[in-house]
């Protein structure tokens, strides 16, 4: 396909055939031409325990082939069916709490549930069987937003398993979890429980009395999914060899470790809901995540809602132009797919409000469907110069899954400081100052990027302390911040000064930190700009860096609260307490000017993705530019010259390609 | 009885019998003539599996007698003894949480339970065989506050059957429930499980994968607590033909649908603890609805305390003269007995700091004791020229437990929107215009009214749209709002325009809608008054509707927030947002001008009961109000002539009789 | 030992043996002399159930003896091994919500569990066969901050047996519980059940359906830990008649009631983590409670940080200068041993970013390691002039755990009266205005007292009245407040006038009250100062009291707030709301000016302890007061003239000998 896929879940099997006609009668109006089909179908396909009954899907899979449209197959397994719940309670999952479910809700599986992984499987294999030559089929859809946990006994079994085999030995088990405290110490595999409630945790699971077994907890937890996710992949490959197997990711989804499943996945496509309707640097940043999951190639969008959502408190609607603005949005940072939750909407239960392109009374002329099919026409005529397009990045990001599990269950210094909170502000310094990110694992090749941005880096793993002064050494710039190597990979402290192996790096070493609660502001002084310095304030001893903002107050007013080190042909930038929006913005400011990576197009949001420039005005007020470059408007056509002013309405979107 | 009755709940089992000799005295001290006994007494009548022991009742119920008082004689069945949930696990109740409870608290019966409804129904056939002849007895008082929910394997199969009565066949109840979505379909009834927090519920009772069986779930426990009630009524009838039986509500209490148990009730009765000292409106509304369960029959005041509550994190004391004015109010609204909880203050347990007439010092010169003392001499002079009487409204409100819980438990648009809240506003607006108003279940009689008001009408069921349309029809005014006519009786939206089956009389439709958190404000443009919208935002585009109100903010600025369209000789009002005080007030104050509704009393609460005009200063300053009419003043006997200044006092009640 | 002793809990096991030849050179920088090792041992001790192994207690014992260091000796049975919980579940807890828990945490046994008291005791009595002939061993530790509670069946079986020993029939027990409310005459022991969430509560611990139940059970959980210590101290007995055995109490700790364990501890010691940093009263009120636990005798201050802790959602640091004068407050108010959590920071767990005077890096040139060693030097040329000494108090503040309970379980008037607020707002006021104070149990003579104080004195014992009145008669003042003499020991209400048996004595009856949210204010009026009363306002009628101060709002208004009775020779002083701070100084002010009490050192916090004054300075500004008597400052050695100027710089610290 050489055009931007545009379309998304399709639920035909919830009502009559002939309303399929008014179905595709409209989806050709709006330039749909990729269905998501068989989310939660499982108790369609598998109707009882010995039978398997493919007649409805059959039918719509052979409707939307006829009709010309892909088809993304689901294997269905995201929610089991009531008979399978009934005849196994083993199925369910056990929660938190202790407390065995039974039928009921989605994402319901346990992941260690034999009975679940055999017939999870054996459904995979039969629609790849039955399927898999059907060329309507593009992409196969594995089960559905993997997350959750189980803390079962077959979990439990499963869980000691992972852990003899990472550890190998009790002995080296109890170092790794420090159980001389508390005299806890585990003198046989099976006395090892999950971390739940009922026995290390307290006011919830951030809250736990060992830190080293809630980690492999989560560890062991994500990775019981991803052998789901395996399950199901080998068994379609039985009978298709090479048509792209994925499955929909929930953006910065803190239970599963993304980065750990990205071998797995042939294609990274994600759920994109924002918390509210106004804050574009939430997608920037998340797209920039999903897109780093597979060292940057092109993701899908595999859910969006066309209006509102229907799970929230409060459903904020889009707002005219939103729809259209978010989704070259998406395109921009690596989208090659613009797809919607959901097509028509369903009558009943709790997805009934959630928007749709198509509502219950089936109209052509709302306000959304006339947006949703306005963009299917604008997608159709620009998809060929953006597809498969790469984000040109010479600054990174590290997005770490073990800090911020590390660092969210830690008992101390701070409850308030959030992993995300942080790197978010960072990264939507970059975003504002228009530089091209990625957003990486830390084990990703650092080799391409100018500025390594490490927020909060709790934990720090194998040789990544030495890659970052490989970076420093050859002339970029490395920033990390306070409550950065803390831990190794056991969340044990260093015991060194802190932050530990990043400490030659940035030329300091703290010797103790004050948290405070979030009304308490320490004032940064930078000299020129008095920023806020709030939650954690480390009190640094440079030993090499200088100084570049210091505190204002407390007993340790004057010392250093940001620094900067020389290190080889370049520099590591330390930030010793949580900066507001504007300090972290003169901080990676400098660096950015450092390496003069800031972007020509101040006050518009403009991201590069291979030829072409995107330019997008989230704003409520008209805004002007100057155009860059020569290039070409790719929507209009119209020829642009350097230095042409450039005029984008409220919401507005321009793509320069050159 | 020719008189208001006068008296409350007295538990003389639970002190010396020397102290019943105070206890009489000061009933007669302050004209206490009607006592409920016996409501928590099941441990004391039934000590053992196999024992019964009337010994203490008897005395209680002699003594009465021969005191002269009339006797409300209470089944106790509303918690069951010690000795029964330990030897039959089975009575005690299973939580939303799935949790099996043990003996404690009260309201503690599974009422699916054979053992509980065996002994329950013993114990109510041997009261009546033993008391039915003592003519002290006027009513039978069976359970007590019937409420609360369980969740165990006895209701679970209970559920199943009553499914099977409602929907005769799985196909259809997956109909119903909509279960193709997320692979629900039912195949075997036993696959049913109870909804809670380990099957289909999250975040509590309101939030549910599946509307359709938690809507279900709750008609089917009301209807469940329901054959407990009539369990013990039978009981009672076989030995006691006529004597009243009822039980005692509590207002507009959510999982309970009075108005299913409307038929089996002899007569309504109610348990009044308002949330605070301050809101007539608030009771003003209740009796209202407690009025409409029955059709408009005088009902009775069960409960109120005369002081304090004792259950709530503050219990606020009632000023002077509350006590009165609220007394009056009930009987203005309809009450025919203004009884107490309670007669003495027992020394131990959750409810020894619970006010009452007889404190732990027996004194008779406390405040309290003098203030019920002196509203007995009132009640004894003024009963008979207001007993019996009905209230002669134009107005009806509809209320109706399907569309609250469909309301509540929706998914989508916004948690905010409080099926009470909204209903309370329009009657708020109705009483503060002095306008006489009934508060009726969707299936009443609505021939009477010239006006009939539905405020979030979630559900439409049956042949509903088509009597609101006869409403219209015959020159009446139907006014509905925002989240009204979306659902069928099984929660599935019409597959049709907003406001579905309502479209018609209200001639528009509603494209989409918009939520936002509480403090978003759009302000209403009434042209010379601008009222708040809040929470939801319907965007309305009429079809021969008119416009009165519009929306002055957000892209749809300008289009109609409340319209008016004209059906037959009547008119049909939607307001399409959640209006603050005023703009009710206005919407209800154009359609009550309509109709020549407005009270002739203003700045008091003016109710109509029969041939009395009850008068109610409910503020802290004096009020003057002019005669509407010759009459005689109740309580003073003074005369009054129409055009007569009326001066109330702060809290004082006239009482004018025509 | 004539000397302060100073060190800290001691966890060698957790790393090398390498690491303690560090430890001790450090110890010896910072003048640490004692050690409290082996509180979280029984997994090393005792690594399997016929397994004991004292080889690294051995070594760490020995060690520090060769270095000549005292120790505490714990017995490590605060938390059991993993093992055990495996091989006998029965010694894991069952909370509250009725889970029975599995391994993990600590503080994690039932006390009623045979396995548990059984193992516990026995490694008790091998811990004193070892080393109780080691000189070096100073105070046996048993177990750990007891606390907590278990819901179990062999807790409900004990409970059983504890209630059959202090009601000795059935009969008793219902009428002590008040049972014949709500039907809940208990008829056979066994029908008795924990009351837990699955029983006689509902939204948690507080609210209670039968307070009596609850009330017993708080008792007997604490009994049944005593229990626990009574075991292992009577197993060390066996081998070691002499040296003191404790554990740590944890300050007003609400499950434990101290004053009930006095007798059973040789020595009262206590962990010291007041809420925040800046509350020096926080810890002058529970040292004081502390050191009342055993009539005034010299207490051990158990634990503090040195720094941070690590528990809490946000963990300030303690400010320069805050450690020395808080290690000095506690030894003013009776510490003869200033001690740390922790001495060397472990790696990894819940508390691995607790403060320690070690840190991870094992630098002695960080600030906190500097201040403490500078302490360390202080204490040594200190100890020999306080230690031993006792406070000549003249004011005595009852505090009653029964009380604390009953009020706070209690439906009604108003959960917003937390006993603790107003007890440490009474105890605030004779602090700040430098009175010597005691707070003691209900228990205590009261003959060296002019002043009792005795807040919120709900339950009303014995002949506690009786010797309140003995005060009075002979000259001395008591004070009560609202809500107090309300009920007896059965939690039952008195039946007579409020407050009960405290009426005489204060002259007065209430007639009533009243109880509003925190916000609603009615001022009180002294004449020359109006004060804030809220939350309960009881409605005062005065029979022989003068009235002191009066409310000024509300229908009330004009009645008596505070009153004082000529009683004896003495007064009775009664408030009856809850004034702000300002209300509670002036009332206490007049009482402690009665009797000439107001101590001679304003402006800073002035500690009598035998022969020596504490001045301490808890401000950020300093303060200059004037010498009351000749006398030699200790730790400088500077002779003060009466008349002399005092200069106490921020946070700093003057100790007095006269």
């Amino acid at each position: 396909m050489t055009k931007l896929r545009y379309g998304g879940d399709y639920n035909p099997e919830q009502w009559p055939e002939q309303v399929w006609d008014d179905d595709y009668r409209l989806f050709e109006a709006a330039g749909i031409d990729t269905l998501t089909v068989g989310v939660f179908t499982w108790a369609l396909t598998q109707p009882a325990a010995d039978t398997y009954d493919f007649t409805v899907l059959d039918r719509i899979v052979e409707r939307a082939a006829a009709e010309g449209r892909s088809v993304v197959l689901a294997t269905g397994t995201g929610a089991h069916p009531a008979w399978l719940a009934r005849a196994h309670p083993e199925v369910t999952r056990v929660d938190f709490e202790g407390r065995r479910h039974r039928f009921g809700q989605r994402h319901n599986s346990c992941p260690s549930s034999p009975v679940f992984r055999r017939l999870s499987t054996e459904m995979a294999r039969r629609l790849a069987q039955r399927y898999a030559r059907n060329p309507a089929i593009v992409v196969w859809h594995v089960g559905n937003e993997f997350g959750g946990a189980c803390y079962c006994e077959h979990c439990a079994a499963a869980f000691r398993l992972w852990l003899r085999d990472r550890y190998g030995s009790l002995d080296r088990l109890n170092e790794a979890w420090y159980t001389t405290f508390w005299s806890h110490t585990f003198t046989a595999w099976d006395e090892i429980e999950p971390p739940s409630a009922l026995t290390e945790h307290w006011h919830g699971p951030d809250h736990t009395a060992f830190q080293g077994i809630t980690l492999d907890y989560l560890r062991f937890m994500s990775e019981a999914m991803l052998a789901n996710f395996r399950d199901e992949k080998a068994a379609i490959r039985e009978s298709d060899p090479g048509t792209p197997v994925t499955t929909n990711f929930m953006g910065a989804y803190r239970p599963i470790d993304y980065h750990r499943w990205a071998a797995d996945l042939d294609l990274v496509a994600w759920d994109c809901y924002p918390p509210d309707d106004e804050h574009p640097e939430w997608m920037a940043f998340t797209h920039d995540l999903m897109r780093g999951i597979k060292g940057g190639r092109p993701f899908w969008l595999m859910e969006q809602t066309p209006s509102v959502t229907a799970s929230r408190d409060v459903n904020p609607l889009k707002r005219p132009g939103v729809l259209r603005l978010w989704s070259w949005q998406a395109v921009a940072h690596g989208a090659d797919a613009v797809l919607f939750f959901q097509m028509r909407a369903g009558r009943g239960a709790c997805e009934k409000y959630h928007g749709a392109v198509i509502g219950h009374s089936g109209r052509d002329d709302t306000r959304v469907f006339r947006e949703v099919a306005a963009l299917g026409a604008e997608l159709a005529r620009a998809g060929d110069a953006v597809l498969g397009g790469r984000t040109p990045a010479r600054v990174a990001i590290l997005f770490d899954w073990d800090s911020w599990w590390a660092l969210e269950i830690s008992d101390g210094p701070s409850r308030l400081v959030r992993y995300q909170e942080v790197v978010r502000a960072y990264h939507r310094a970059v975003w504002a100052a228009g530089a091209s990110v990625d957003v990486v694992p830390v084990t990703a090749d650092l080799a391409p990027y100018d500025v390594v941005i490490a927020p909060v880096l709790h934990m720090v793993k194998g040789d990544l302390a030495g890659r970052l002064e490989d970076v420093a050494r050859r002339g970029g710039t490395v920033l990390t911040t306070f409550l950065s190597g803390r831990v190794d990979e056991d969340d044990n402290a260093f015991l060194a000064d802190v932050p530990g192996p990043l400490g030659d790096l940035m030329g300091i070493r703290v010797d103790e930190w004050d948290a405070r609660p979030a009304e308490v502001v320490n004032p940064v002084d930078f000299g020129d700009l008095t920023a806020a310095g709030r939650l954690v304030f480390e009190i640094v001893i440079p030993r090499g860096a200088e100084v570049v903002a210091t505190y204002r107050n407390d007993f340790y007013a004057g010392t250093p609260a940001v620094t900067r080190n020389a290190f080889g042909a370049g520099e590591g930038w330390y930030v010793a307490t949580a900066l507001d929006q504007d300090g972290v913005d003169r901080v990676v400011g400098r660096v950015l000017d450092r390496h003069g990576l800031r972007g020509p197009y101040p006050g518009v949001e403009a991201v590069q993705r291979g030829r072409a420039t995107f330019l997008l005005n989230h704003g409520a007020e008209p805004v002007s530019v100057t155009a860059h470059a020569d290039a070409s408007e790719l929507l209009t056509g119209v020829s642009v010259r350097r230095g042409d002013p450039l005029l984008l309405a409220p919401r507005d979107v321009l793509i320069l390609v050159q």
